[in-house]
């Protein structure tokens, strides 16, 4: 985290799993299980170490994803650390569409909304009636540097951000990445309209590059895990092949 | 190739860099050199090994590339052989759009466009001036699997796709791809509007899955290779993971 002094010391870990063509899921916003279980595993540790697993309204729309620790030993050994069992839940949202029986809200998990001030009102109060921590950054949209900063003051450490592809393009676009791990596994989903890991406006002339740390083999895939270091702009002008 | 005994003895590689998000340049279609003189020296040999190289009319029109084998040893080895020089070039090019003063037109490798019976007289006769064999194959769009297959009768054994990622979908949606490669940048570009590996509608219910045969590390970023198999669609549905 580098655009607020409060979100200094929050690391923001993205983790996705693609196909090699970089779709998160099929154009129909179908699942797809693009890694297996060796990946779950590895996905799960991850949650496990985090204070917190962030994701978008557009996930919570079209998956109702827990986002719990799955492995009895890993909760155990949080609440060992005087922890909860599960990480916190983020929902970064800014008009407040997170569905009030949302399958989030039905465990004693804490569940963080980041909503911007265009958030109606009366639906901001039904998702605090549900049990949400309701933080408003930004105007229209949220603003994300301004809604964690409120979550590093809650003293949380690390956050985990599972997707989709547009929030995780504008953390990227915002310089809010810390580290990367993508699971590519082995398949094409194809389609022009198809979420992809980092959808949005997309960069036209500074890319967000990466330093490339780790490379494995996992089940019938590959896992990858970058660093992203603060000045990592690229200028694309620079860059061009022409052959 | 399965779909045409034609075409059975044609090997179809499918090469690409892309960024971890899959986009193959940003959405304003500039290219970014996503891999770097490994990778491009890794292709170069790929293609020197290859009877032709095939793109999508898309690549054409925004990159005017010339597909030639750069390093000098190949070009002279191919010639040992009783090879020309470079490969053939392949254009899949429904309506005959390519300009009659691409790159492609300027040295004296041979160029084939695959166009559909959609193209206009005036343009193929244009092209065909220009110094293009015309294969004529399908009603609307270019039925690759046709035109491939009269490639094939020219005696071509293996070809190489560079993209872009309509093409590339096509021929995995049609079942027509033995081999992919690709290189994964250390890069987000982002967008959803950029272009990806593979676009077109997309796979929806049956996924083209793919066997990992390679993992390098190259540059600063990592090969992947792929076989691909006949009978490689996957139901998406049975691979639903809720959690």
């Amino acid at each position: 985290m580098r655009t607020t002094t409060d979100a200094d010391d929050l690391r923001v870990v993205v983790n996705a799993a693609v196909s090699v063509d970089g779709k998160l899921s099929t154009q129909k916003r179908t699942q797809v299980a693009i890694s297996g279980d060796a990946d779950f595993d590895r996905v799960d540790q991850i949650r496990a170490e985090s204070d917190a697993v962030m994701v978008g309204v557009g996930t919570v729309l079209a998956d109702d994803p827990r986002l719990r620790v799955k492995d009895n030993g890993r909760r155990m050994a949080r609440q060992d650390r005087g922890e909860p069992p599960h990480p916190a839940r983020i929902v970064a949202d800014s008009r407040a569409r997170t569905p009030d029986d949302a399958a989030l809200f039905e465990d004693h998990a804490q569940t963080y909304l980041l909503v911007s001030e265009a958030a109606p009102a009366d639906r901001v109060e039904r998702l605090r009636a549900a049990g949400a921590t309701v933080f408003t950054a930004g105007t229209d949209r949220v603003d994300l540097a301004g809604g964690l900063g409120q979550l590093a003051a809650t003293g949380a450490e690390q956050i985990l951000v599972e997707g989709g592809g547009e929030i995780i393009f504008s953390l990227f676009e915002q310089g809010l990445v810390d580290r990367l791990s993508v699971y590519v596994g082995s398949m094409v989903i194809g389609g022009r309209d198809a979420p992809t890991l980092a959808d949005g406006e997309g960069f036209v002339d500074d890319l967000s590059t990466l330093s490339l740390q780790t490379v494995n083999r996992l089940g019938d895939g590959v896992v990858l895990t970058y660093g992203v270091s603060p000045k990592s702009l690229l200028k694309a002008e620079k860059t061009i092949d022409r052959d």
